[in-house]
C-alpha cells in the first residue's frame, strides 16, 4: 500500500504535538519556525536543569550535534534519557559528523547513552557514523563510496533505529523496510539549514506516527514537495527559502497525492 | 485623551535609543531587526562581565528568559541592577514561564533581585507568574480560566509594575490604568518571534516615554497595525513576517491615527 | 591596473572554499548564509574542543566579537593560533569595540594571541581599536573626529595587517597600498547583519586571493553592488535584505565590471 503523506501532515496539522529541541545555534529559528508552520509547537530549550522536565510536555525530542559543546551534549543526554523514560521519539540530526574527533566521539556517546529512534544526516555524515572513513567538508555532504543504502540499512539494524540519509534521492530505513523519496529541490543545498529543518519536519511528524520509518519518509516528502513548489518562482536562496515556508504552510492534500515520490525498495 | 500611538513611534524614531537585550538564542536576530526597523539601535551583550557597562550607554533593558541557563540569568540580574541605578525601563518577558520549575523559579528570583518595571508574556505566561496554577504548553498560549484582566491586574499591583498580557486583545496594566489594545492579527501566531519582537518593541518606545503603561500599549498598538498591513497580501507564515518589518519601517501618522486600537478601561 | 572584482568572486564559486565562522548568536544564520549564497561552504563550530580541528579542513578563518564571552574568546584563540599554524587568513570583526572594557580588553588578547590577517570594523569601532579615544553607541557607528584613512593605515602598519573600515565609503589599506570602495546602499544600516555579513564575505574571498587587501576591496565590492540592486525594488528592511541574497546569487560579470568602484588611493 501506498503511503499517504498527506494523512500524517494532516494528522500533526490537527494534533499540535509539542517538539523539544537541542539544536544548533545557526538554525534554531528555522527549526522552530518550520514546526509552527507545520501547525505544531517548537520548544528550544537546553538548560541541564530544565529539559528533563520540558521534555515531560513534549511528543517528539529533536537533537541536533551542528554547534555542539561539551555541556550541551550532556543536556542532550538528559533530555534523551527524559524521552525514553516516556517513550516519546527521539531524533538525532549527526550535523557534521566526520569533521572533527569530538563530533564522532559524542555521536558516540550520545547513541551510548540513549535510545535514539532517527538517526538523520546527509551522505557523508550517515557514511561516517555507520562506520566509513569520511572525510567531510564541514557541514556539506561530500561524495561516498560504496553503496549509501546498505550502509544505511546496515546502520539501521546495528543501532536497532530508523536511519535517514538525506540527499537527491533520501533513503529511509529501518534495516528491513526502505524507502526511497524523491522529492526536493537542488535549490536546497544552497539554503543553510534546509538539513536541520528536515529533521524538526521529521520529528513532528513522529511525533502522530509510531512506524517511525513511515513517518521520516512521509515527513521528507512533504517538505520536498514544498521545495519543489517554492523553487519555481524563486529568485535565489532567499526568495526559495520564504516560499519554502508560505508554500508549506498551504500545502493541501490534491498537491501532495500528485506530487509525493516515495517509493518502496523491495526487501533483499 | 486618546493616546496617540504614532507620537511615540515618532519620538523613538527621531531619538534613536539604544536597546539593550538579553533574550533568547531563537529570536535574538529578529529582536535586533524591529528594533532597528524602528529607527532605533539594538545591542545584544551577555557576558556578566560586560553587561553592566553596556547598559550605562542603553536607555532600555529588555531581558527574555525563553532559553535560559542558570549563567544566563545572573548576567540578567546585573544588567538589570545596572538598568535600576540608572533608572532605564527594565521589561521581562516571562517567555515559558510554567512550563518547568526552572523558568518558575527564575522568573521568580529576577523579579526579587531588581526592580523590573514591565512584565511581559502570553495569557498562560502572565497567569503563572500572578501565581495561578497554569500549565502551559512550551512556549504557546493555553486557555486561562478566570479573569486574565482582574489576573494581571493583581499582578501589576503587587510587583509595582506594568503588566503586559498579549493575546487577540491585549492587556496592559499598571494596576490603576488599563489599556486594551486591539491591533494584531492572527497570523502573528503562526511566526516564532512574534511574541519576542512585541518585547522589543515595548522596549524602545518606553525608552522614550516615562508613562510605562502608556508606552506599552502605543507600541503594542503600532506593532499590531504593522502586522494587521502585513497580513493583507501574505501567501504564509514567511512573507508575513517581512511584511511585518517593511510594513513597520514605512508607518505613517495617517494609518496609526486611523487604524489604532487603544480602549481605555474605566477603573473600578 | 583595475582590479576584477568579478574574477575573484569566480574563482570563490569555482573553489567553494570552507569558511570556518567563530561568530555572534545574533547574525550566525546570516554569516552561514551569505557564504552559501556566494557557492562556497559554511562552518560555524566553536567548541574549544574541535575548532583547532575543524579549522584544519578550513580555507579561512573568520572571528566576530559580537556577543563574546571569555569562554568564547579562548576558543577565538586556539582556533587563530591553529589558522596561523596552516597560514590560512584570519580574519576579525571587532564588533561593538569601544562599547565596554570587556570588548577592548579582548580585541587587544586577541590581537597579541595570534596574527590576525585583517581586522574589520566600522568607523568608530576602527578608531577605537587604533587608539583613538572614541566613545561609542553599542555595535552602530558614531562620528569619528580626524581622518580615518589615516587611522586605519596607522592601524594597518602598526598590526601588520590589512584594516578594513566600513562607512559610506570603505576603506581598506595594508599600510601601503589603500584602496576606496564606493558600492553599497544606505537600506545596509537598517539591516541588522550587513557588517558581520561582510566581514564573511571578505573571509571568502581571502580564501582564493592572497593579496588580502585586493581580496577585502573586491568582495566588498560585490556585495555592495548586490546591495544596490537589492535596494532598487525594495519595500523596506526585510525585501531589501532578502534581495541582497538573491541579487548576490546572481551576479555575473557585465554587472560587477559596469558596477564596481573601488579607487586606488596614491601612496603619500
Amino acid at each position: 500500500m501506498k503511503p499517504a503523506a498527506y494523512d500524517l501532515l494532516e494528522r500533526v496539522r490537527q494534533q499540535k504535538p509539542v517538539v523539544h529541541h537541542l539544536t544548533n545555534w545557526v538554525t534554531i529559528y528555522d527549526c522552530a519556525q518550520v514546526i509552527k508552520t507545520l501547525g505544531a509547537s517548537p520548544v528550544m530549550a537546553h538548560a541541564k536543569e530544565e529539559v528533563g522536565d520540558m521534555v515531560q510536555i513534549a511528543s517528539a525530542l529533536v537533537l541536533n550535534i551542528g554547534t555542539l559543546t561539551i555541556d550541551f551534549v550532556e543536556a542532550m543526554k538528559i533530555a534523551a534519557i527524559s524521552a525514553n523514560s516516556r517513550v516519546i521519539p527521539v531524533i538525532l540530526d549527526v550535523c557534521g559528523a566526520g569533521a572533527t574527533r569530538l563530533r564522532d566521539r559524542k555521536c558516540e556517546e550520545l547513541l551510548g547513552a540513549a535510545t535514539v529512534d532517527v538517526i538523520k544526516g546527509n551522505s557523508s555524515e550517515i557514511a561516517r557514523v555507520s562506520g566509513e572513513n569520511v572525510t567531510t567538508r564541514g557541514v556539506d555532504a561530500t561524495k561516498v563510496g560504496g553503496n549509501l543504502m546498505l550502509l544505511a540499512q546496515k546502520l539501521a539494524r546495528q543501532r536497532d533505529a530508523t536511519v535517514v540519509a538525506t540527499g537527491e534521492v533520501d533513503i529511509v530505513t529501518d534495516g528491513k523496510k526502505t524507502y526511497l523519496v524523491k522529492n526536493g529541490h537542488s535549490l536546497m543545498t544552497r539554503v543553510v539549514g534546509t538539513g536541520c529543518m528536515a529533521t524538526s519536519v521529521i520529528g513532528a511528524f513522529a511525533a502522530v506516527e509510531p512506524d517511525l520509518s513511515l513517518a521520516a519518509a512521509c515527513a521528507l516528502a512533504c517538505y520536498g514537495i514544498a521545495a519543489e513548489l517554492a523553487a519555481k518562482k524563486a529568485a535565489g536562496p532567499a526568495s526559495f527559502k520564504n516560499r519554502l515556508f508560505d508554500c508549506l504552510y498551504s500545502l493541501d492534500r490534491e498537491t501532495v497525492d500528485k506530487m509525493q515520490k516515495i517509493e518502496v525498495v523491495p526487501s533483499s
